[in-house]
Parts: structure tokens; sequence; C-alpha cells
């Protein structure tokens, strides 16, 4: 019988599975009761900076639903922190980078680091989980793309409108430019650092990268997610790129050689299986707020999924975008049930 | 010489026009400084009771640029107050709509509302405006769409998720739809009555639509928006459709009848225009973050956006979502210059 892991790498490489593998983007995460009892007193980084409590959290879904993949509990700012930047997580505010990146000079104090040395604890918190969980279901790694890594820099904090972000990239490419591909440059590393602590396979968050055109996403982004892509795939685990919003991107991003899309609720998965052709997988694309109803709707709705994707091989089950807290434990059972046929 | 009314009439008609008639979503508003002193120490809600000022507000971005078109001072909420909701603008919160609307008592008792009797001050303001401009310039009336103003009505302020809104056209779908359909029975007359004042096309808001998967806004939106489009055509008025992020929505959309639909920045026009076929007319799509770059980005974004619409007539300009506050006033002028081929 094929292990969970195999099944989740089978399903990236477009193989034929029993059924699609899934996982849950923030399935470890405030939703869970044992989650917020851990975290409880313990600031965001200070967590991540404890390799056991992170494994812990990261093991915490698979021990209660036994998803195909575990994804490590970590956040896509931890480059930033490392780049000598002070970052923090705000109840009801979220993260806040400070100081903002915005000039020339800023972007030059940003450092490099060495992955194995500066991140050391999201090594060894992966090193524990592969321990734990030995080949039998897979780990995923991951960083943020960076316009969205950027976009934070630049920012300092959330936003709607991407106001600072889309000013630089109008009014000061060069800075732009520099800055996107520092961000490059220390995320190769850290995705190396990732597989070879244990990762089976990497995704690349662009959270916000759906909120440029694509026009402007090709001339400005495209480059360097490209290289980072490339350099991830050197690694030799596939790579997933997540782009929240991007429906109208899918294009572009095929042309990164990424194994794998994850495309959200909007983006109809057969009008994005015939744009990526057969040898690129899929991962989606339950909206997640669907969990928020009753269980009739979150069988219908995962059923739903389940049926639009059908038809092809390479499917990886998952939520178009993150689990929100509110999210009630049982309706992921639920889904998850669905999706493993066990619920008729 | 053709005046600027007949110009946008005519390219909503996808009639031939010397160049693209032009306006601009929150042209009205707090990037001018006139609008801020003409605000000082005013609610919004009570500018809005006084026609006078909201018909001020209206014409300050026509004295200032010459538009093609007035957008009257108003908000898509004001029906929602109309039917007995308080709706307030909190500095930094945004709109606050109280009590939330979750249930079917809730929905029950909403007052559907005569139009030239309840939102009296609307028609005041248009009948001014419309004195104003004569026949020389269009004046565009709006109303929210039954999803964006449902969803204020149920979160009760901005969201970002829409969790109240989806698990309640999720898991109470009766609720739901019957909200959706009062929504739709005021909308229709306020609509009317902006055009019996003075509109001469109306423009529909579905400012969070893009939140829905199609196959959902198909089954749980769309039949209200068709009622409100069909109920609004009734008037004889042209009607332009804007859906936010709403890209993968557009032929959903066109199932309306609407003779225009506004597109963002992330739609892109050439597809956009093989989706929609010759008869109908697109509005778009520059991102209004651009015009917080420099003089020569503004230019050249401007006239990338006219050479993606050009080729074809029935093009409004306009920017993809609304103007914000720290828009530098300068830009707005740079941008319409371009549009109106006055800038080499």
């Amino acid at each position: 019988m094929t292990t969970c892991r195999q099944r989740f790498l089978d399903a990236l490489a477009c193989r034929p599975t029993d059924r699609a593998p899934a996982w849950f983007m923030r399935q470890a995460g405030r939703y869970l009761p044992e989650y917020r009892a851990l975290r409880s007193g313990q600031s965001f980084m200070d967590t991540l900076a404890d390799p056991a409590r992170a494994a812990e959290i990261t093991l915490q879904p698979i021990r209660r639903f036994g998803m195909d993949a575990a994804v490590v509990f970590s956040d896509i700012l931890v480059p930033l922190a490392a780049m000598g930047l002070s970052v923090d997580f705000v109840e009801g505010t979220g993260p806040v980078v400070t100081p903002p990146v915005r000039t020339r000079a800023d972007v030059e104090r940003l450092q490099p680091f060495d992955a194995h040395v500066a991140t050391a604890s999201l090594a060894s918190c992966l090193r524990l989980v592969r321990a734990e969980l030995g080949t039998e279901r897979a780990i995923v790694g991951f960083c943020g793309a960076p316009f969205t890594v950027a976009s934070y820099a630049i920012e300092g904090r959330s936003t709607r409108d991407f106001a600072e972000t889309k000013r630089l990239l109008y009014a000061e490419p060069v800075v732009f430019e520099a800055l996107l591909a520092r961000i490059v440059d220390v995320s190769i590393g850290y995705l190396a650092m990732q597989v070879a602590s244990g990762a089976d396979a990497l995704q690349i968050f662009d959270s916000w990268g759906g909120a440029l055109d694509a026009f402007t996403y090709r001339r400005a982004v495209l480059p360097h997610l490209v290289r980072l892509v490339q350099g991830a795939m050197a690694t030799g685990a596939p790579v997933i790129v997540y782009v929240n919003g991007g429906g109208h991107l899918v294009d572009e991003l095929l042309t990164t050689g990424a194994q794998a899309l994850s495309i959200d609720w909007r983006v109809e998965p057969r009008a994005a299986r015939r744009r990526v052709g057969a040898h690129v997988a899929l991962q989606g694309n339950l909206d997640p707020l669907v969990l928020l109803a009753d269980r009739a709707a979150v069988e219908r709705e995962t059923r739903r999924v389940l049926a639009e994707f059908a038809g092809h091989p390479g499917h990886v089950f998952n939520v178009g975008s993150g689990l929100i807290p509110r999210t009630p434990v049982e309706n992921v059972s639920v889904a998850l049930d669905v999706v493993r046929g066990s619920r008729a």
C-alpha cells in the first residue's frame, strides 16, 4: 500500500494516485485548541525559535486528522528577520516589520545570511518532524515569493492597497528591483536548507501577487520569481507556486517551470487544467470559508471541488487560502473524510 | 462638436467616439483639498443629507478637471439606511452598519421605502447637478450590487474574509436569498429615482462579488444581480456592472444584459473584449495606485491602458477601483490629459 508521502509526491509529479492527497494551508494554527494551548503566553517569533514546540505544532494536525502532508510551522517573514529587520506579530494588526524598506540605502542594509545558522531553529524543527513522520508522510517547506515578502518589507505591515509597494514599483523601479533580487538571493539558500533538513516539497507563497496586473507582474516580478523557482528546483524537491487571487496570472506562473500551481477557489479547475496542460499538477481549491458552514455544505462543496479536478492525475486537495482561526475543527475532519472516500 | 455627455453615451452604446470618454471612480473625494475643506466638521451621512453640499462635491472634480461624466456623491449603503439600519462612517474603520442582519427576523425587519421620499436628498442633489451641467456632461448614478450590500448588512463592517456572509450563504441559503431579494426590491426603485432626477447612466458596484467562486456566484448571487440590472435597464438608462476582482466572473456578468462591464486592472482588456463581443462596452482599467508614482509612470501606464483597449469602439476610460485619499491631484490631471490626447 502506498504511503501518504508517496501519494503526495506522485500527485505533484502528475502520476496516477488512488485518491487526491490532501493538506490544508494553515492546518497548523489557531483553529486548533491544542495549538492555542501550546502557544499561550509565548510570542509568535519566540515559538518559531523553539524547535521542539514548532515541531509539535507542525505535527498537531497530523495527529488529529492525518493529512498526507505536514506543512512546517513557520512564517514567510522569517527571512526578513534573518536579514536584520525587526519582525513582530501584533494581535489584531498582524505582522509589523521595522524599519520599512523604501530606499536604496534601506535595501543595502539588508544582510545576506547562512540559513543553516541564522534560521537553525527551522532546520532543527524540520529534522524533528522528519524523525517523527519517517517516510510515512510528506513535509512541505516554504517561503514567500519575492513580491509578497517585499510588500511586507516596504509597507511595514498588512495593507489592502499596497500603496507604498506600488509607488516604489512604478516610481523607483531600480530600488524595487534591488529589493526583490536581494530577497531571492537569500530565499534560495533558505529553501535549500529546508530540503536538506527534511522537506519533501517546497511551496512558494505569493500571497499578494494577485494585486498586480499581468503586464506589470511579467515586467517587474516574474523574472525574480522564475529565478527563485529555478533555484528551488535545483534542490530536487518539487515546487508548488501559490498566488492568491492569481487567476489572471496562470500563464505567467507556468513559465516558472514549477511542478505545481496552487489555485484559489476563484480559479475554475477545468479551465486551469486546460491552460496548464497534462504535466503540471494543480493544488486546491476549496474556499476555506465553506468550512464555517454546516456539515452538509462542507460535504457538498468538497465533493464539487473533487469532481472539478477529476479526470486527470495531478491533483493535491487543499483550501484556496489558509484556514481562518474560527474554522470549526470538525469540519476539517468532514472535508478530509470526503477526500479519503470514507464518507459515503 | 460632440458633448462630453454624448461621447460617454456613445461609448456605452459601442458607437465610435473621437476618443475614449473618461471619469474616475471616487473622483469626488478625499484626495481633493476642496473636498476636505467642504467636508470638515460634518459627518459623512450628514453631508449626503445636504443636497447643495453633495452637489457641490459632485461638481468639484468636474470644475477642476472636466471629466466627461460626474458621478453623484453618495454611498452604496444609503439604501441600507433607508431600510432602517443605522449606517455610520467611522474614521479608520470604514462603514459600520448596526444591527447586523443575520437571521430571517433581521431580514424581515428591513423596510421597503419610496426612494423619492426616503432618499429625497439624493434626488435633489441630482437635480442640482443636472441644472449645473446641462446636457454638456453626463451624470452617473449608482447603487451597490445585492451581494456587496448584503455583505455590509451581514458583517456590519468591512471585512477581508466575508466569514459571516459566506457562512450565511452556505449554511442558511434561505435567509441569504431573502436578504438579497429584499435589497434588489428597493434598489430598483432607488435607481429609477436617480434616472428620474437626472442620472444618464447607472453603475452597479459589486465591490466584493469577486470573493466568490463562479459556481457559487451563479447559484447564489447572479439571479439577483440579473433582476437588478433588468430593473435598472427598464429606466432606459445604460447600465454598467462593476465587480472588483471579478475577472473570473466575466461570462456570468455578460448574462445580466448590462450595456457595459467595468473591469479592474487585473483583467486584460483584449481578452475581455474577446469574451464580451462587439456589443458590450468596457470601462477601465488603470490601476489607481499608478497615480501615486511620478508623472512619467502615469503617462506611460495610461497610454498602455488606452492601447490595450484600442481598435474597438466601446471604451470608457476609468480606474480599476476608486482613487485613494493620498492620490496626488496633479496625477489625475496627467492621466486625463493623456486620454484627451492633449499630451504629446
